[in-house]
């Protein structure tokens, strides 16, 4: 046995005799090294193997820490690819949603991060300044595609990543969801087959019920995403319109995908000639180094509708997103000049005036840390208070954490209870058309932990054990 | 012959002779009476009978007016109810909405009033107190349903006019257009029938082909609204799902129904089970004394939705409008959540801060009166330089006119060559599914009369005479 490997060994055994408790933060490289008199490169490679084992996970700028413990009954692996004729998941999501409106309720079931993070001065001020200079006219520059300078402004963004897309490929929307929704009619009929990841985005879901479109789900999974082999064999057996998925901090797992399977996506649909509508509404929030190229940056064909909006990383409230719409441009207007006409504009204005302070990028550096604070924070807790048989999936991305509880318990039924107490989670059923995720759950890591936010974890974990 | 007989005809001989234009004021009932030495009654009661004739028109507050000439030719009457298994108009009335976006553009074909009409500076002074006092969490309040301020405000302004609204029935939207596609799509499935106006609001029959729904188009004249009984008939031959139609000011020929007329209209569409999704955007766009009421009004039943919005009235770029939808205001609030998600917040919030300095009324009655005044003078100019054979259609209310050409004239044609001009009109192949209206188009009659309007409708008139 190598010395790394003994070191290795050794901190299992620790973790094992409860030295070291899942969430714990280890010894830092440099203090391991004096500890034990042993060079960085093998507490290095120790810790590296740990890592790859799943036993410790590395957070950026932080440390090494002890992961959660893992269900001990291995899953059942669930299908590759689930086929739904008709798609009815709409009044359950509404009701889960309702519930967790109410101000009074801790909200871990929120899709959105804590508005509170948003820079509401500056945005503010931007609307003072709207307001001073909006005139009586400002309205007709701002009717479908939308405002021309906030288009520029997102060109300009994309153009920092090397992608070259053309203002007047850029359709303003009502938020990410009007883009994706409009980009979904756009390119199928009533009846067509659609694919979506498994789990996945409920509004994905919501959207085929309401286009009557048929969904074929394909496996995907917190640790490789959406299965490219499952996802082949649908393209073969079915007639598919469009496939809409989310590569980067994907909702509900958090997992981003690697550039090279975003390449082999986009080459696959391609191939098959399958419009692909990507949602990258959480593309601002990864904790590394570099913002990840969305799929549209592999795309030669102008076959992907690129959907994002301002609302998860600079203001909710505002509700504007936009599409790189390619091709489907005009089409996409047609359908939003028939549905909602424009977004407003004031709004718009306002984001123009916000962007053009530069303040975003900086801003946008600022969030990131503290999202990434928070949620170690929240796994922290969720290590100290849930049982060990919860498995807890996170990310290097985001404010979501996927929570798995054993088989067999009911996370809809924890959802209601939970309630109960003022606590929302937003259930793994939620996400999927099939019973795969009953006992999963997504919680929401985005807010300041305090005192209150530890009790309700901790009620939370008292709730999961009297399941 | 009676004296009032003799000065009607007397009147009418002055007409043929040229000596009063079309468009023309006539002496006021007072000067009438003093350079002929007849009696007050005896002018009043030839005006009367002019007016009931069609001869001549009266304006409140400003007098009477020579009508301008009829078509020569009467019309072949149109078809009672025309059937449309798929509804194809979109593509037309998309290139025409595009080409009147241009900012050179002269804009009478436009579906907004002039936006300098709308009181910009307390709405930005809205704008500015809600800079100053939006909270982070203030996004939360304004989910679906919206805002509990604004949905007061709207149910507060139905009880002003004798109607029982609940706020919790209130829905805010993306203006009246979102409203309205969500009342459609909440009561109907694809391949449904639902009765339209023929000819009707475009947004009707956008959101009939968006949601692949059958059309049955009911004939409605400027001069009496849809014909109630052929509306029956197809209440009686159709499976009708829903009934999408203007009570007041139609778009496009501002004919508002009787209270009579609406109260039948209701009890015929309760007795057949049948929604009625009413759009009321102009209803604060009166001339008379008295708000009119909706059809709503007359509703026992909760079967009315009833949709408006601010963006023809007080704010085009706001995007707030708001359905009444009784006992389908849960489903609404559904389809909403899963394609926009909500309406922006700060625009909900500017609204609700606007609306509580009660300057709303006061505003409305100048707007009202500027808007009269307005459509007068444009009605002026078209009498002066349309050609006689040239009908013009005009109501007391709204800022649209209905026109006319000669049958076999083409509006679409006239519609591209007055684009060339830099002059939009809205062609009346935009308001139906059918031929009828080929030779009709609105005009917008919003604009404030100078110069450049006087010459543009000269234009117009040259155009159509080049026809």
């Amino acid at each position: 046995m190598k010395k790394y490997q003994r070191l290795a060994q050794q901190i299992i055994d620790q973790i094992e005799l409860g030295v070291w408790q899942p969430g714990d933060r280890l010894p830092s490289l440099r203090e391991q090294c004096a500890s034990g008199e042993i060079s960085f490169m093998t507490v290095s490679h120790a810790y590296q193997t740990l890592e790859s084992q799943g036993v410790i996970v590395a957070r950026p700028q932080s440390g090494y820490y002890v992961a959660p413990r893992l269900a001990a009954t291995p899953r059942t692996p669930a299908p590759q690819v689930i086929r739904n004729e008709t798609v009815d998941i709409n009044t359950y999501i509404f009701d889960v949603l309702q519930a967790s409106c109410d101000a009074s309720v801790m909200p871990f079931g929120s899709a959105f991060p804590d508005p509170r993070l948003f820079p509401l001065a500056q945005l503010n001020r931007s609307l003072a300044n709207v307001s001073k200079t909006a005139t009586a006219m400002s309205v007709i520059d701002n009717l479908p595609p939308g405002n021309e300078a906030l288009r520029h402004a997102i060109a300009r963004r994309y153009a920092q990543q090397g992608m070259n897309v053309s203002p007047d490929e850029i359709v303003i929307t009502a938020g990410a969801l009007e883009a994706l929704n409009l980009s979904l009619q756009a390119v199928t009929e009533p009846g067509d087959w659609v694919i979506v990841e498994n789990p996945c985005f409920y509004g994905a879901l919501q959207a085929l019920e309401r286009l009557r479109l048929k969904a074929l789900s394909v496996a995907t999974t917190p640790e490789h995403g959406i299965d490219l082999a499952a996802l082949e064999q649908a393209l073969n057996d079915y007639p598919v319109k469009a496939c809409w998925l989310m590569t980067n901090s994907q909702n509900p797992l958090g997992f981003t995908l690697s550039p090279e399977k975003k390449a082999q996506l986009v080459a696959l649909l391609t191939r098959h000639n399958v419009v692909l509508i990507e949602d990258d509404v959480y593309s601002e929030l990864y904790y590394g180094r570099e913002k990840p190229l969305p799929a549209l940056a592999w795309d030669t064909q102008r076959q992907v509708l690129h959907c994002s909006s301002f609302s998860k990383c600079l203001v909710a409230g505002f509700r504007i997103g936009w599409v790189a719409a390619g091709r489907h441009a005009r089409r996409i207007q047609q359908l939003q000049l028939m549905s909602t006409l424009s977004t407003s504009s004031p709004m718009q204005l306002a984001l123009v005036d916000y962007l053009a302070s530069r303040r975003y990028d900086n801003y946008l550096r600022r969030l990131r840390r503290e999202l990434a604070q928070r949620k170690q924070l929240a796994w922290q807790s969720l290590c100290r208070h849930l049982p060990p048989e919860v498995k807890i999936h996170r990310s290097e991305s985001g404010y979501f954490l996927w929570i798995e509880l054993p088989e067999g318990h009911d996370a809809s039924l924890l959802s209601e209870r939970a309630l109960q107490h003022k606590i929302s989670i937003a259930p793994g059923k939620m996400f999927t058309t099939d019973r795969l995720y009953d006992s999963y759950f997504r919680f929401n890591a985005s807010w300041a932990w305090g005192d209150r936010e530890e009790q309700a974890v901790k009620t939370l974990g008292t709730l999961i054990q009297q399941l």
